[in-house]
């Protein structure tokens, strides 16, 4: 038989999905034993089955792969007056940065972070977000929970540190003269002094005790929460622009003082050298590390000598501090669960974290606790030390005494109640202070107020004006990115200071910047200068003139007006009239993949519209304005008309011939624009009639969209907008009613679809008029989204781009991630990124092989078959891993090393301009028979990336050619030789790049269902 | 100036987001005190600043609301062979359900899960799904993490509860006798009772010793994770069946017996009573209730008592257990959790859960812990019970002696050490066991092993061949799901008893099934019985004959095949081919908003066809086949292939006239089909030739659709299949290559776009043939991938429905969903839901007031301005929450109450036939000038759903009319009179239903731009 499947097939098909016709049963003891083999959580229950020494690798649950963040950016609602960024205490302009993310500009994002921050990465990755921006996330509100903002910001600036390019200062800076000295080599100094160096100052030099920069991020900060390459590399960002580093010195009375320094001819000084010694529980006087007693201070730097590469001045990798059994943390910060989770991989057994109250004492954020107690760490409330136990010089444990709330709430301590814990080790993470006596001498004449020099928490200047205190020591901040932000305020204030300025003068310090803002993105068309190639089409954004102002005032580089006509034209809108799409499934919200709209032509009088033009002009002779006119069919009207808009100053006229609703019943808009003959009349009317370049705009509900073009260029129109909307019917209510539907009646008529639903008709469009109709410029609309889109449009013909969908999704800001995005994609073009530059698409690297945005090593079980990442093949990948740490000590560290970028240090390469790379797609795109059929493709699966969802494999069985197996006990897809190519299975599958279309190698069989096979032999010589 | 907005318009404006041209410079002092205002999430070191006295509202996170539902049942991947499925206790089918709800299929969701459990409300809201479904959910794989199946089957469960539809028997039931007794009213009798009611059997009774049943469910999970009326609908869906239910009638000698059941006549006896008997720790003897001592036994269902609407048999509201001060629960399992939370809700202070081992010693699942450690319970491990201290008779504390792991891991006591706990309560949440004397004998002649009786764990046969045990009884069940499928598995086991089949026969239980089930949704067109409307297009999935066999057994109504042609046209296609979609953003995985193809007609010789509809005819002669045939413009091969055709037993030709790519070029496909002439002409051919009905495929790439179905209907087609794939250019990558692109060479042709993102333009087109082309049955085609979509369809004028992408996004199984999701529809519209009937879009009711799925109150705070959900507003709220509850008592529970829906009595009405709703949308869709414009509409924004994203401000900023207000402080928007009706701030709310179009009460005032405003007083006469 023909029609049934082969028995190997039908084998092959089996775990394919039926519907059920019958219940299915299966005993429960039976599903109890089968679920584990699916398991991918840990079992709560379960100590943990593998040990965690030498792990160094990311636990940061915050991590993205390319396609997590893209998703999780689209999810982002880009919030009005967002208080995400309220709630950050670097204002990040967070809604900015996210929706570049998600339009696939990634140094758009990076570069909105590192304006605000100069630490964005670092930030990003050890943020306590739930308690800054994240807690203030409107989405909080929503089921699926607030936005990943700390991944987000991590994601984005990785993808800036890959790309390999420096910061530099803008061409416009101003050198500033005036000395200035930082002290410490943290995140406030390194803050303080990027944004002393950004607003022009030159001679800059930051002094460290340590051998290395970075504070608390490079020697207390866990490689596994930040790897010390990052801390490098946002060091280098602050290098690029001038700053100079001295380490080596402390702050001392036998090196550098405060007022040795300003002696020495010092402008301005800035302080943040942290609080360098622990605060010290009495009863632990004498005890060292010989006997197992750490402090945070001293126990974290060792464990980051010994686990970041590189870190320590010899370079050499230090071993880890040995630890073994029971592990005691004394405290509830942050710091003390970074302690726990360190000593587990250190060699602790079992690790006690031991707190004076109860849960709500737990200084540290959630997001941290919660990683120590997925690692077995056990939290011990309502605990006071109260005695070390040792024996033989070595601590065997500790007394505590409980303690408790009584019924007013105050806590008191029951020395009676004695608990002892047997411990190998204690690390005492009680935080730090400035008790030496030899820095308080050194920071003299600034005067203290206890155990803090005195600080202006509103301006970080101490009592001495030419010095500021930031980080720490200024007693405000209580992480990384408030040590950072203190280090901006001190920065405007040192300004302030240096230029006799009131301090509170209004900050203005200036943002991030690269060679790629340096990119020219203007073009010509028409003997009109656009400054850069972004339009508001002729639609909703444009509904008024002063929009279009605000719109220009944001960065738009031109403008179509709403149409406008005569006043005997004059419409009146209904109500409702502009729905959300339905092609993109039931999504309520922005990033709607299309709208569709029956709104008319602009219901305000010609004489409005003419007016504003002039105006418009008179304020932005630069902008261009473009204003959009529609008549009936008759000359005398389109004279009037077009002569007005061209005497009002318009730049140039759009001739709306194609809107697809309402107009065409009065003989405008559509009715014009599907015939040819009409379309060349009116376009010779207008020329006649004006000097100035006007353009079609034309309709795609048309056989040949080509011939309206010709028709235009013939009537001699200066080029076509293409395309306006898409003629269509968007949903029906279950009760047969429209939406939109009007008045009681509940009537609707067909209106016009807008957006990225219609996009591959756009580029469709615009393409076969680039190639069909030469010399003809072609202003291109059509679901242009982000500068990644806008790319594709020039490279399929258009010149310069229209936007009105995407705007009513967000807001004319967009303009900002769109200009950055077209000039990074510019420049990666003649810059490619250092590593694997040649295959990166655009912003995006080709993807690493991962799980979850983290490296996956390959490993094999039996039979050499992939370790695959659930229930027991999970549980032998443990075990495996650990085994390889226990040989080879942390695992990463090689490959992080080699990641590190070195940009070249010549100059960069000049971008192409816009004008050159117009039309670049041109060439290849032609007929179905240009099109190669002996270079067959198949399908390629790469196991350590697949997620086992067997999407590949169903749409295989029931879209395709049964070619792809899957394995009942591993769920790991195959791809066999009955392969042809199709690319559903890449179409489908949710992770990018785990299957790739690959040369075919074996010959190419075509089951032509009967008789004899037809073998394409090139295939095979072709591609081995 | 006409281009400035006015200063009340600037004003505001003032939050509308603008470009970043410096940094912002906020002190970090200050943001500290910013972000508490916008803080949505806990502040992890306060101490509870409201009391959770008499607050049994929902707590669950996995509640829903339908925007929720909807989007987290996108995210689904339906992989093959679901891991989810096989680690669910009952083998729910959760692939098919999510892909229901997806589909705003929610009956189809619920029958699915009724199906596999019967209790599958009450599970999906109590199911430990971490350790369950979850646990295997691939998604875990990747960062958004796994779906919320547990919400989601809660969300498709309450949909159905909220229609009012009773379960019944299929009408093919055969009625089978016996006497069946099951004793205990909890889920795995509910669940035993339900598949042998579905079996046939006809007297069933269930005893239960309480005076309500429901068992655990009813008695002691708290209301605030499973409501009363939850359980009860639950328990009625049992009573639909015809099963009986006695109360108050306990297992005892001086009761019920099962010898004595057994003497009585009983076929067959299922026992699951529980495990009735707390166990207790000797130290508790004779401690009671006075005193301050409960256990879980007696403590929930005093809580139940106190907190569920109508469970006390006299119906009137029993009090709560009053606790004070600190309460001791004792244990780590779920229901030491649920004590723990219940005990605050009674006024417990603080309540500690102490437990002897470490959290891996935690039984309860983690979400069940989280959930108390939110509401500030603490967990104090290490701690086993000594000692009960007692003042006056009533308890003052408890002491315990510590515990600890040795270094071989194992536990030891250590009586040396006393803690000591202060506490009023003492909660002993140690499990429960069968003790009681009485009840055993009551169980004679059962054997017992141990404390339990002998079960057989595969088939729960007990050491009587005819009495069956489930439930804790049975010792296997640890869960609610699992006694279900204890109570399901002895239902077969049963079944094979009584009817003398081997107990390993294969199970074959009944589906869930109501009268939505009888819906007949067969349709005639041209004579064709088609026995649903739903059919496979001439694409992908009817690549092969044993595809379509394939297809044919999992349901679907009719297929057409893949285009086949004369061998001399044979084709041999390029790879790569079908490429994902981009009209939906950057998305990977399933569910594409559309595809893009350049793949070619059959590959397969026509003989291959021609043998295969034979076959397939002979095989499925009550299913549709439609052979799709193509040729060159030449009367004797379309007569040649048409004859072959008709010969080979096709039901109905389509003759495929718009292949958008590669057909046209050799003068087939699009080629004829955008010329009437040739269509006409091609028609008349093929007339000619056969007498089986013959449709053309009609291209969307056309400026008149209509004009060519008229061509046809003249040339003598008997009808249309409307619309082909829509020619497009997908997406360029940066490089300017297109995707697909073929060979080295790297060129790419135009291809067709299929999918969602077309259907605005399918609709368009058959409705408008529909309108203008009467009597000319159209096969809709176009992005149709749900129930819902295909109502669209019909009632757009389509007779049957043919489907691609949707089946390339998943799999054959869709069919299920589909139909299922028409019969629903049909039969709503003839029934409406009894509460709010008339307001429900099909399958959607009208959205309640909510926050996260979950009713809230309207409050409102100075200046009776709405209080928020966020910061100070949230802070208010709860106090003035739990000051309302302290008056009132639980506040949700009258509308609970209400909530419960009793459907009629009477019959059903008759669902309306396909063939009745075919074209109902017709008459209302017109052309624009039919529309009102003096019936206008304005926004009106819901406070209390809103999520201060301020989406709505800014689009009608920036793409409208500056119509929305935005206050500073609380966040919440406000439509002012300027508003135009334009309807974009609905479409781009989050949120379903927060924005509502209203009937305009005020002037229509039109903003000519210049002169004098148009004023239409009608809109205000009219709507008043």
């Amino acid at each position: 038989m023909l029609s049934r499947d082969s028995p190997d097939i039908e084998d092959l098909l089996s775990l394919n999905p039926r519907v059920k016709t019958q219940c299915t049963v299966v005993p429960t003891k039976q599903t109890k034993e089968n679920k584990k083999h699916w398991k991918r959580n840990n079992d709560h229950t379960a100590p943990p089955c593998t040990t965690l020494s030498n792990n160094f690798e990311d636990i940061k649950h915050t991590t993205l792969s390319e396609r997590a963040a893209l998703e999780e950016a689209a999810r982002c609602l880009k919030c009005a007056d967002a208080p995400c960024q309220k709630s950050c205490p670097t204002q990040l302009d967070i809604k900015s940065f996210i929706t570049s993310i998600a339009n696939k500009n990634y140094y758009g994002a990076a570069k909105a972070i590192f304006s605000d921050n100069p630490l964005g990465l670092t930030c990003g990755m050890v943020c306590p977000t739930s308690d800054l921006c994240v807690g203030g996330c409107n989405l909080q509100a929503s089921e699926a929970g607030p936005i990943n903002i700390g991944g987000l910001q991590q994601f984005a600036t990785e993808m800036f540190k890959r790309m390999g390019i420096r910061q530099r200062l803008p061409p416009q800076t101003k050198p500033l003269g005036k000395k200035i000295a930082l002290l410490g080599g943290g995140p406030a100094s390194l803050s303080c002094a990027t944004f002393l160096a950004r607003l022009g100052y030159e001679d800059i030099k930051i002094y460290e005790r340590r051998s290395y920069l970075g504070g608390l991020s490079a020697a207390e900060i866990p490689q596994y929460r930040l790897p010390i390459d990052v801390v490098n590399f946002e060091i280098q960002l602050v290098q690029d622009l001038g700053v100079c580093i001295e380490t080596n010195r402390s702050l001392s009375t036998k090196d550098l003082t405060v007022q040795g320094l300003l002696d020495s001819g010092l402008d301005a000084l800035f302080v943040g050298i942290g609080l360098p010694e622990p605060k010290l529980n009495p009863i632990f006087k004498g005890l060292d590390v010989e006997a197992g007693f750490y402090t945070s201070k001293n126990f974290l730097p060792l464990v980051s000598d010994g686990s970041k590469p590189g870190l320590c001045a010899c370079k050499a990798a230090q071993s880890l501090p040995k630890l073994h059994g029971n592990v005691i943390v004394l405290g509830a910060g942050d710091t003390a669960f970074d302690c726990a989770t360190s000593a587990l991989r250190c060699g602790a057994r079992r690790v006690f974290v031991v707190f004076r109250k109860g849960s709500s004492g737990i200084r540290a954020v959630p997001e941290e606790v919660e990683l120590a107690r997925e690692e077995r760490c056990e939290m011990l409330p309502y605990l006071s030390p109260r005695k070390v136990c040792l024996r033989d010089g070595l601590i065997t444990g500790m007394e505590f005494c409980r303690t408790e709330q009584n019924e007013q709430d105050e806590w008191v301590e029951d020395e009676d109640q004695t608990v002892r814990l047997k411990a190998n080790f204690v690390i005492s993470a009680f935080g730090s202070g400035l008790q030496d006596p030899d820095v308080r001498d050194a920071l003299a004449p600034l005067q203290f107020r206890g155990e803090l020099p005195v600080v202006d928490r509103t301006t970080m200047q101490s009592s001495l004006p030419q010095v500021f205190i930031g980080g720490d020591l200024a007693g405000v901040a209580n992480t990384t990115v408030e040590s950072v932000n203190d280090g901006k305020v001190a920065a405007w204030g040192i300004h302030c200071q240096l230029q006799g300025l009131p301090l509170d003068t209004p900050a203005a310090l200036p943002l991030f910047y690269t060679d790629i803002d340096s990119v020219d993105i203007s073009v010509e068309m028409c003997g009109l200068k656009f400054e850069n190639p972004f339009g508001l089409a002729s639609a909703p954004p444009t509904t008024s003139a002063a929009m279009i102002r605000r719109a220009f005032e944001q960065g738009w580089g031109f403008v179509v007006t709403k149409t406008f006509g005569l006043d005997k034209d004059l419409v009146t809108n209904v109500s409702p009239r502009i729905v959300r799409g339905t092609t993109s499934g039931y999504k309520y919200g922005p990033q709607q993949g299309c709208f569709l709209n029956i709104e008319l032509i602009s219901e305000k009088r010609a004489e409005y519209w003419l007016r504003s033009i002039a105006e418009l002009k008179r304020d932005f002779p630069e902008k261009i304005v473009i204003a959009s006119i529609m008549c009936s069919y008759n000359e005398p009207d389109w004279t009037e008309l077009s002569i007005k808009a061209e005497a009002a100053g318009a730049d140039a006229l759009e001739l709306n011939l194609s809107c697809p609703h309402g107009m065409g019943e009065r003989g405008m808009g559509l009715a014009c624009g599907q015939i040819p003959d009409m379309v060349e009349q009116i376009s010779r009317w207008v020329r006649h009639a004006v000097k100035l370049p006007f353009f079609i705009k034309l309709t795609p509900n048309i056989t040949d969209i080509t011939a309206i073009a010709m028709a235009a260029k013939l009537g001699g129109a200066d080029g076509c907008s293409a395309i306006n909307t898409v003629q269509g019917l968007m949903s029906l209510k279950a009760d047969a009613t429209a939406w939109p539907s009007v008045g009681k009646e509940k009537r609707t008529t067909y209106g016009g679809v807008s957006g990225n639903a219609t996009r591959p008709m756009a580029l469709r469009a615009i393409s076969e008029i680039a190639n069909k109709v030469p010399d003809f410029p072609i202003l291109g609309i059509g679901g242009i989204d982000s500068g990644e889109v806008a790319l594709q449009f020039l490279h399929a013909g258009a010149s310069v781009l229209q936007i009105c969908s995407s705007v009513q999704n967000q807001d004319f800001t967009l303009i900002d991630d769109y200009c950055t995005g077209l000039r990074a994609l510019l420049y990666l073009r003649a810059n490619p990124p250092p590593e694997n530059g040649a295959f990166w698409d655009g912003q995006s690297p080709p993807t690493p092989v991962h799980q979850k945005g983290k490296p996956v090593l390959r490993l094999t079980g039996e039979g050499n078959s992939t370790l695959g990442f659930f229930g027991p093949y999970q549980r032998e990948r443990d075990i495996a891993m650990a085994e390889l740490r226990s040989k080879k000590g942390a695992l990463w560290d090689a490959q992080q090393g080699a990641v590190a970028i070195c940009p070249s240090n010549g100059g960069p390469n000049e971008a192409p301009k816009v004008a050159d790379i117009i039309g670049a797609a041109l060439p290849r795109i032609g007929t179905y028979n240009q099109l190669d059929n002996k270079q067959q493709k198949v399908a390629l699966i790469n196991d350590d990336m697949c997620i086992n969802c067997g999407k590949c494999y169903m749409t295989c069985a029931d879209s395709g050619y049964q070619a792809i197996e899957f394995d009942k006990d591993t769920h790991l897809p195959s791809v066999n030789d009955d392969c042809t190519g199709c690319t559903l299975c890449v179409s489908v599958c949710p992770i990018i790049d785990c299957i790739t279309m690959e040369p075919k190698k074996i010959p190419h069989v075509i089951k032509r269902g009967t008789e004899e096979k037809t073998v394409y032999t090139h295939a095979l010589s072709q591609c081995q």
